[in-house]
């Protein structure tokens, strides 16, 4: 029998904890290290954190230090969770890539690194490629919903015209780092002050959904424009991380527009808010491709987003082992496929 | 500019004729062969066939002869619509592929053609490896609704307890060899019989699916049933190929089991039909995931099977030429997108 395929986790967040007990209930993987800043990790075990069952499998401290854990050839690939933006994780992804480990990492920009920092994203790429690894950003949003998923979508179409997808979710399964980005609790004058300086960045994806487009249809928009929208609460949302009193902001709605030739040529509408159903408010994925043959799609309610992120970050562990090296997106590789059975048997 | 993607057409029943159409349509192909052994078709320019403008990218004779067309690297890609069946098209297959030729087909058998024919199979991909070039059978089922789709939205899924896919759909847009397939116009009793004697092949492609399933999820089913009953007319369904008088077969409700471990894993209901909307039965795609998360998708109408199947044929086109060599599914390649541009700048 093959070797365990070997995990590094870093960044033990609500992702990568998601990440690291979806991993524990698997056959054929070893965690063999784990890498978190927070003084109240740091130093325990990582199955005491996640409150499993200790196996030669998941008996790991948590160091702070990198360093420690990071080591030529430690691992098959390192899971990174640990901020939303290609700049911040770029270090820590140049720091694994050059010693030999594979990245898979939930930083949303890192879904279409391109479309923001085509620099850091070339130099990912001869990182990669010269010490034989692979690097994939993915994620429930953007890495699936409103772009992988779309654009496979397409594929039975002769002609499209034009596409609406609209993503109603509950943001409740998320961590802090996401409700800070979206504004939650704040006043609507806090939310729109945050917006115009760039405090809140709401949904970060849109620009990358964008740009994977372009990519897979081989266009350029000639406008993308943005808005982002308050969403009050009229009664009291409660989450385990957060309780958002009536009158404070439960949310952000999220528009996105992209143009071609003038045309408005795909819509997104993706108001993110924590605990909808408190108001009644249902919440799912909605596709609408206009064109030869027409698509009509519902998923209700959505695609919960927090285990579909770090789910489709481990289904694609073996997808990226096995892939040529370089900085790949979800465009080059094949489709993400639950992990079933023993992953060692999916590594070629 | 690089040379147009050379186009050869084998088989222009209403796949072949819809693929060419298409490719009519789009920039940066030329058809430069066409083959078919219809008598009325022979002879006839394909512009003149297909009632398109005249084009130096369609300007050709349909011939009966594929030896006169199908010579040592005559095209980029060989299309071929002739029938279900695996057997029935290897032979059309290596002839194109041993001429250094890529090949993608509708034959429902070679969406995964291992299920029932692992030695051609193994054979189709020796030829391919050794004439560098990749084979591909798609079409929208097998190759996508039923299977494809589903896979890939386990891909967010941490764990999948089972799946029922279900696809209730029109087919009115298909050709005669499809509608012979299903027994539609039959008798109740010619229909039984015919499902007994194997002369209604009813939907080609559960064996298929359920072989994708069992590649891509790593697992072997330990027991895989079909059934299929008649469906009756209560009014008369007309298409303009057949009609159908009340009390005669109208289509055939095919039901397919998985079983693991002694449970049903998963299940496929797909009863087809002409123009059920005479009898005010709506269609649709439905696929269910029980699991970590839930999926409840909803397509309604279902994606059109038709243009579906002809486009993600003609949209698989540029993956199979940027492929590696050998026998290719679904499962292999990137996604299939619509091509929107020039599909010149999608060949690497």
């Amino acid at each position: 029998m093959k070797e365990n395929v070997k995990v590094i986790l870093w960044g033990l967040g609500l992702m990568g904890q998601g990440m690291a007990k979806m991993i524990c209930k698997k056959r054929g993987f070893s965690i063999v290290g784990a890498i978190d800043l927070d003084p109240s990790k740091v130093g325990k075990k990582l199955y005491e954190l996640l409150e499993v069952e200790r196996t030669e499998n998941n008996d790991v401290v948590i160091l702070d230090n990198p360093e420690e854990v990071i080591k030529e050839k430690a691992a098959d690939v390192v899971l990174i969770a640990t901020a939303s933006f290609t700049k911040a994780v770029y270090p820590q992804i140049k720091f694994a890539a050059e010693k030999g480990i594979n990245v898979i990492t939930t930083a949303e920009e890192m879904s279409y690194p391109k479309a923001l920092d085509p620099e850091l994203s070339e130099d990912m790429d001869i990182i990669a490629k010269k010490n034989g690894v692979s690097i994939l950003g993915t994620g429930i949003n953007p890495g699936f919903v409103m772009d992988y998923l779309v654009l496979a979508l397409t594929g039975v179409c002769e002609d499209v015209e034009n596409i609406r997808v609209s993503r109603v979710n509950d943001l409740a399964c998320f961590g802090k780092a996401v409700m800070e980005e979206q504004g939650i609790g704040l006043t609507k004058e806090e939310f729109v002050e945050g917006v115009e300086n760039d405090s809140i960045a709401g949904h970060v994806g849109f620009i990358q959904s964008f740009g994977m487009f372009e990519e897979a249809f081989n266009l350029k928009f000639d406008k993308i424009a943005q808005t982002k929208e308050p969403i009050m609460a009229n009664v009291e949302r409660v989450t385990p991380l957060v309780s958002v009193k009536p009158g404070y902001v439960a949310g952000c709605k999220q528009m996105g527009y992209g143009y071609v030739n003038g045309e408005l040529f795909v819509e997104m509408e993706h108001p993110q808010q924590v605990r909808p159903e408190m108001e009644n408010l249902s919440t799912g994925d909605y596709i609408t491709i206009k064109g030869t043959p027409e698509i009509n799609l519902k998923n209700t309610p959505e695609i919960a987003g927090g285990v579909g992120t770090y789910a489709i970050c481990v289904n694609m562990i073996p997808h990226v082992i096995n892939s040529t090296p370089g900085l790949k997106t979800m465009l080059d590789l094949p489709i993400p496929v639950a992990i079933l059975g023993d992953v060692r048997e999916l590594i070629k």
